[in-house]
């Protein structure tokens, strides 16, 4: 929007507040879409080879929390660098096609659309878990997947299966849309609280800066991060080391101390 | 039972089956428990001090999965190479009277009885978390909590708050009786499917076997053990490794080859 | 030898003694066997593929460390309740044959012979890596190996280079003997402190004990080993929680409270 | 210097490159100095109390790794967001005063100076290990060290013991210096494949591009880091993802698909 002169206020990219991307894209959908798919299925994670598509935040905390529980996890990444970084991890890192025939569950994190498609469902496994734990309910192909079916019925709540010609079963989590959202509670509490205090300061950022902000994308102030992980932090009752004077200087300086 | 000699027909101690001990016990209890706290409380797990008592295969499962979502885990146990076992595995290991004020969440998962009682409560941080996961539901004192407390109410389902005198609130999820099988479905599908096949082959053995068997304790033979895991392992599609002649030869010898 | 009335003295198996067995074997000769690894090659473990042959308290000590050091595992077992153990640890489990072209990693721990093997060599990839971490130096078929190549030489101290005839490279740590004794300086010390108190606690028992004691298999007495973790938790500083009187009574009973 | 206005040439920032920042600083620092820690030490990781100071992307490898050996961590940090997101990695995170009397074992990674000092140094535990992974030989104030200290000696290679006044024994590692480079090899030699490659590349560009750029800090062009990424991944046959026409179109796009 920015680029094609959209936007016509100042606007602040909440999501890439530190505070945001870290806490809630990472460990907030992490818990929340393993513990949904958990209670959805009944199935046990461990031992489950399971497929992480896009290793941005989100994907990162879903790879993590699934190995935490006893999964295998295979990542599917574009970004070269991202891939080499998973696979340093310790996770599998192929290409979706590879990995459809191996996973017991796929779960999509990319913010992408159109990430487990027509060929990728002809290849899985008989009675492989899809679940969606990205931006939008347009990650798993579902209109492609109901052509493939000659079948379709709710085996469990939220969950799905669609039984294609060839026999397989397919289990689709509530139905492509938000995994954590609609078949669990959505983000623990203390990570909305994160989420909702960089919203409000964003907003009040902005009407105090009225005047001097010109239209489009306003960076978050460091100042407000760093407030809300501090304010955080005390109710832990979680104490920060202080930076000396001493190395005050020696930050400040490029000549050697 | 035995040493009393109040057996009076022959008896397998299911539970003591590997096939049931090391799977049932340990990531079945595991993956539910956490699963039930976190759908019960929708709090977040990540940077939560957990407190386990008893170390032996439930509770290495809790604290297992419960560091897999990022808890800090202290491990609580009476016995000492258990205790270094904890240690070794990354976990602190220390007293309940010294756990007592740093836990955020507390899961017993001793088999015994009284473990989390009144002394425990008077010390415990405002909004401490207590749930069982063990075999009874006689782990936390419950009577003794509702003592302490002048206010009782539910303040979300499944979770007891007890204001104590001091104004302290404590947390105890699904009333102190199995949090897995109240606040979640208990053990994973695949779990039971190990543990029902012990249930069924241990009958079907002592049913075989009746004529020769005496009243008592009645191992089960490795055989079933064995043959479960097998069929397990073969419906996933996992290969083993074959003992070859020469290896079989040499582990029967304590001749040097 | 006992089966066959080979011992003409009592013989306590250290090795068994649970101060042995689980520290030894699986922190001791995991941390020192990797740590050889990595000084010897000064390669990243981090996003190799290592197969480790044997599922014992060794083996789990090398997939653990492994894990924790970012590489993938694969686990290669005869027993198939260890098998489907690794699987829900979150290992990959198969065959050797299968494991062969995939590992870059070998660690042998079986306490058998002839575990790597012609037919595995002949498999893996350009470059592999062999260690053997078991008991003996019998794991890794270093003879075989000897006649597959055309070319032998010591590239790094420790790591012997075996150019195969289709031009494949293998690297053999250690010749094949115990990579973490001659790569390495053994266990960590903290971990002998433990393992000697075994062995000389076991011998004062039998001196003590000489006139009682049959030829043949002593088990060593619980004391001991709980005598042992005591101490060593005393200069650790880390408190045991302590049996209640009830709780004593409970555990005696099979009565419901 | 670019602030003050002291660079008279063109420079690029090559440690802020992804491919080096993300690989070398995390797990290649990580992996060598726990690896120079085992071996200078040959004590046991596991159980012990390890603080990292800085949690930027050495103090996560640091943290990572010595979690993966069984160590309990403790994270220092000044910064509020990372000091939340080592709590949410499951990390203990307090101040230095808090940790001094805590570790067994000390690493520094923070790029300062005067990290590990005086007032720390008194309040250490008998037999506590200092070793530093930062920049520079000054996050471990030595000269402090040696006057609080009645007796130095060498007990070990790379290990020097100063015994303080009180008694108490404290055990510096490289004299302070980097760790990882002084007691062992440094960097894997795959890590170092990724550093020189962006340091090569980065030459090379500056080279290519002399004449249009000005002095100052010239960012790493992003394409460098992704050819570098590809190329590895190529030599370890690794298969990235493959952006469709349609994703392609919808992330360019700010409209609802």
């Amino acid at each position: 929007m920015q680029r094609e002169g959209a936007l016509k206020i100042p606007v602040i990219a909440a999501n890439n507040a530190r505070c945001k991307q870290l806490f809630d894209n990472r460990y907030g959908t992490g818990q929340s879409t393993l513990t949904a798919v958990m209670s959805a299925t009944n199935l046990l994670i461990a031992g489950k080879t399971t497929v992480v598509a896009g290793y941005g935040w989100t994907g990162r905390g879903l790879a993590f929390y699934a190995r935490g529980f006893g999964a295998r996890v295979i990542v599917v990444e574009v970004d070269p660098v991202k891939a080499l970084e998973a696979l340093a991890d310790g996770f599998a890192v192929m290409s979706l096609a590879e990995a459809a025939p191996l996973g017991d569950l796929f779960l999509t994190a990319t913010g992408s659309i159109g990430v487990l498609r027509r060929e990728h469902f002809q290849r899985m496994k008989d009675g492989a878990l899809l679940a969606n734990a990205g931006n939008y309910a347009h990650e798993i192909d579902v209109p492609a997947l109901r052509q493939l079916a000659r079948e379709e019925r709710e085996v469990r709540r939220h969950v799905t299966e669609y039984v294609l010609r060839d026999g397989h079963r397919l289990h689709l989590l509530a139905q492509g849309a938000l995994v954590n959202i609609v078949a669990s509670d959505g983000h623990p509490v203390e990570i909305m609280d994160l989420s909702f205090s960089v919203q409000a300061l964003a907003v009040h950022y902005l009407a105090q800066h009225a005047d001097e902000l010109k239209p489009g994308v306003v960076p978050l102030p460091d100042e407000i991060d760093f407030a809300i992980a501090r304010t955080r932090l005390e109710l832990l009752g979680v104490r920060l080391e202080k930076t000396t004077a001493e190395q005050e200087a020696y930050q400040q300086s490029w000549r050697e101390p």
